[in-house]
């Protein structure tokens, strides 16, 4: 499961984890913060400017994995 | 797991999955095609167009899903 993910200790901050998508420019990191937050860094342009950032709660960024996952389920 | 998520079938493409996130103007919605692909969509300001739009393969996406939902490990 580990290939393709880079994992960077941010000392004080949290975790980063950029995950390599092989299509062009897109690349996603996502920063687990020491309180459970999450920011996601969309990139799909080169360079180091993220096309987008948001920031999600523990319990969002779990839905929002669960999805892209696809262990996603209505209960 | 489902509240804050709506779910709408897309005939022929596949589903829509809108995640609300409470925070402003951001937003993320999943369209999880019928071939295993993804597609994130990343809405940072208000209006119908996204900030940005990443494709995703089934395995990215597992990736990037286990990650944001803090089960992600090195094996």
């Amino acid at each position: 499961m580990g290939k393709g993910v880079r994992i960077q200790e941010l000392p004080g901050l949290g975790t980063r984890y950029d995950v390599d998508l092989h299509s062009g420019s897109d690349r996603v990191s996502i920063v687990v913060g020491r309180d459970g937050k999450r920011h996601l860094y969309v990139f799909t342009t080169a360079g180091d400017e993220p096309t987008a950032v948001i920031e999600l709660t523990e319990e969002q960024a779990r839905k929002v994995g669960a999805v892209l996952a696809g262990t996603f389920f209505v209960d």
